[in-house]
């Protein structure tokens, strides 16, 4: 019997104990034992739950237990869960995690620590929910060199895209809607200003190419300017718009992005809707792979945590071998990258031409008078924003997704 | 240093070869030590490869020295892929396998026969090529009590159908023109008669359900009857007629099966095309997910293969823990499965309904005079086929996949 501890019995702790309880015989045949949650650690009571006799306000309740061997870290924040984790696996303790802050920050770290004290820090849960996009990473795609990874990573952003463009409804509105459904919080900064999905892209792309990648060096653009017209003209031109982490080797190095760009039915990722999360991975070898599942959520959230979980029980003397460098990479700015872009302007066609040259497939939508949208040619972001900084009448631009054939030229 | 060596020169072993030479130094970086093929066996020459030098004829060469620590069997076929395994496995070396074959018909043993020897028998690769699927299965979805596998799990039959949709083409001369293109083999009754889809749904549905599942158990339909008329009723609804190899867990126990079935836009799965495969997984915990990648081809396959070999080398301890139940599992009959079905028959829709009962989505096509097409209500299949029986002037029939929200209803 392997006791575990959770902190923080919130939407995904809770899970994690739900998860453990209502799949408790698979769980004990695949972990070799049963798993028991010994502890919960919280601030509040929980009368009434099933935890509550178990749920302890101390800290040292879980870190001076010698019967707890892991412990499932759900509070979220930096502090005080750095400290935390960091002498639980001191203590000789694994650590799983959903903490996707606390990994972007200081996972190679206590990764590191981990490893000194022959013990685990994973943290499947941190990155796209319930897909076993980490692990794929970690242990399967190892025969790759990693090309690209690009993923619609942060559930809430997709949901507002999507009720955008299927209801037709300006971002505010769409926004309130996901804070009364629950998929958006009340302060929803983090979420549609890009940086949720910027930390994932950071952890996801850090395992990809083997060197750490600093999160705060990805640039990242958030959702808070699409609006309704914007939509309008991706579909004209056979498009959605959607929030992409995206990361990729080119023969200079490695460059990373968040942005909402334009992406067609020649992406697989167009599909995605809702609060669904998908990650395309390509090697180099293998060529394009896919991963699709929910991105957020109690149940799916808790059952990769509980995998990981599981695994620590599995190999508890130390046989599961998780290397991250601790090297940092330096990303090539993306100013370099060629791509073609979308802009929407004021003006005349013949204007967009002197200032971008060549544009295609031009848009003029009967409730936008006056205005017109238009694609550019392959251009590098740096001489685009040139091109944008000399024009007037400029009221939107996005990046968009190049075509699968051009990606591969 | 690692030595290995590859048993079968041939599509997928050359690819190992090559993705192990190509990527040596990544592979060195995650395998924790470099990886050097020392053998080659195959029973021809390879005059003027860069392996050549490495190819020997004689299997205990590869048997009988020390220095060879794992094993890749890239041969195909029971003999002598069997017996080779067999006893490199008992001379403690890890065997790493694309042969769904023998994984299908020994799989179990022989990963009994490696756990009994410390070593390891991986076989990512006998499933969805370079999808990471075993291991997904096998060591991230663990906290789930899994519900359902549905996959297209055959590419070949997968770019037969796709060309006769998207061109119009008759059998036939879609495979001629596959077997042109290399997609389809000289005899390719293993895969449009869909025993190969069938050895692939048999191993995944082992992993998923914890108990082995005979594939000779697994009631299997080809796409060999499959006609352009079909698919333009599919067209026509909305359809893409699909080889799903699928298994699912019931109120009563677990079922299986091997068909073309007609789906819809609801099912993403009807979005993959060509030779690519994907796989859906669902969980009661994180619900429905999928993974998408190659299906077949040299580097794919090679790269789950490499893959596998990197974590016999990483675990070379025997610190990977794959567990199987030689416990056979019993499956219901697929008869008492309600769903659904597509007919297509002369006559009038007054006797269709006489028949059937209640029909809907009823399609007249100009091409095709004096017969029609239908939908029936949910029905279990041992109903539709008496009523089948029954009936006169039937053309073709289909199972229909459920829609999504009956699925989760």
């Amino acid at each position: 019997m392997a006791q575990i501890a959770i902190m923080g019995y919130g939407t995904v702790g809770a899970g994690v104990y739900k998860t453990l309880t209502m799949n408790r015989d698979v769980i004990a045949k695949r972990a070799g034992e049963e798993i028991q949650v010994k502890r919960v650690l919280d601030l509040r009571d929980f009368p009434g739950d099933e935890a509550e006799s178990k749920v302890t306000h101390d800290f040292a309740d879980v870190l001076s237990d010698p019967e707890i061997s892991v412990v499932v870290e759900t509070m979220g924040g930096l502090k005080p869960a750095y400290t935390f984790t960091k002498q639980l696996l001191e203590a000789g303790k694994s650590v799983c995690t959903s903490n996707k802050e606390l990994v972007a920050e200081h996972g190679v770290e206590l990764r590191q620590t981990a490893r000194e004290h022959s013990v685990n820090y994973l943290f499947e849960a941190s990155c796209g929910g319930g897909i076993p996009i980490i692990r794929v990473l970690d242990t399967s795609l190892t025969a790759e060199e990693i090309e690209e990874v690009t993923g619609i990573l942060n559930g809430t952003t997709n949901y507002i895209l999507t009720s955008m463009a299927d209801e037709g409804k300006e971002f505010d509105v769409a926004l309130k809607e996901a804070q009364q459904k629950g998929y958006a919080e009340l302060h929803p900064e983090a979420d549609v200003e890009g940086w949720d999905a910027c930390r994932k892209i950071a952890i996801l792309s850090s395992l990809a190419y083997g060197k750490h990648i600093g999160w705060r060096f990805v640039p990242t653009e958030g959702i808070t300017k699409v609006d309704k017209g914007d939509i309008e003209y991706a579909k004209a031109l056979g498009c959605r718009i959607k929030l992409l982490a995206t990361s990729r080797r080119d023969a200079n190095g490695i460059w990373a992005l968040v942005a909402p760009m334009m992406i067609g039915k020649e992406n697989p990722l167009t599909a995605v809707d809702g609060v669904m999360n998908a990650i395309m991975v390509k090697g180099n070898a293998v060529g394009t792979t896919m991963y699709y599942g929910s991105g957020a959520g109690s149940l799916p959230t808790a059952s990769a945590v509980s995998g990981d979980v599981i695994a620590c029980v599995k190999g508890k003397d130390g046989s599961i071998r998780t290397e991250q460098s601790t090297e940092n990479l330096a990303l090539l700015p993306v100013d370099e990258v060629s791509r073609p872009f979308f802009v929407r302007m004021r003006g005349t066609e013949e204007y967009a031409r002197e200032i971008f040259g060549t544009i295609t497939h031009v848009v003029h939508l009967p409730d936008y008078k006056e205005e017109f949208g238009f694609l550019t040619e392959m251009m590098p972001e740096k001489d685009f924003k040139e091109k944008l900084d000399a024009a007037k009448g400029i009221l939107s631009w996005y990046r968009r997704g190049k075509k699968e054939e051009e990606q591969e030229a």
